[in-house]
């Protein structure tokens, strides 16, 4: 039986700058690094907390979704972080040279307020930043 | 200041045909879905427990990661679900018509018997099943 979710696997260019930003720029804790032989692959682990898989469709045709389901028939499309303070987060990103898709955050879903970095900050990897709103359940 | 993980978001094409998938086939539990109108996206939520980002690249600039990033400055790879028994459930999914890249499980990190389900029986993901060994930590 399937019990739950493992591991979202992040496939990055350079190991150990990329644990730099998510341990240091992201502030998620880290596990170690193993070398798996039988994959070819040196794996770096972060443990997190309770979160959601959001399965995301666009609706009525439209949107940032339809345009992505243009070029690919799916995919993984980005990782959410949570922030109790997005503004103060995105000034300190930006002071580090992380470039954002927007100014300024806008309405998420539950009424976050979100913003997204851009993949190119990131070795490819779509980050968005959400802080809860007043009525997030 | 960044305080965890809030969601991995997946692009899915018919997110009716999605939710099933997750729900039924995956086993996750599902939290209903939201439309999200400031992101022109119909959203549906399945928590999951603790679980870990991995972030991988190649050993020795060889395997199948290297490979990957011939093409792509990085990105999100995979998603990893866990599983007390992947013979079974790799029967299970053969049944529902599910294809898989390996006829078998093979040793993966941490001691698990690992097999990835091919991502075009599941709109463009790359899903691995992933059995604890025995001296899993």
């Amino acid at each position: 039986m399937i019990t739950g979710l493992d591991h979202i696997a992040v496939a990055v260019p350079d190991l150990e700058k990329a644990v730099k930003r998510f341990l240091e720029d992201f502030g998620l804790s880290y596990d170690g690094t193993e070398d798996v032989e039988t994959a070819k692959t040196s794996t770096a682990f972060f443990p997190i907390e309770s979160a959601s898989i959001e399965l995301v469709s666009p609706l009525r045709g439209e949107g940032p979704i339809a345009k992505y389901l243009e070029k690919k028939p799916g995919g993984l499309h980005h990782l959410c972080f949570s922030t109790d303070d997005i503004v103060a987060d995105v000034a300190r990103l930006k002071t580090l040279g992380y470039q954002f898709i927007t100014d300024e955050p806008s309405l998420g879903a539950h009424n976050c307020q979100v913003i997204f970095i851009h993949p190119k900050s990131c070795d490819g990897v779509l980050i968005e930043l959400s802080q809860p709103g007043d009525d997030h359940h």
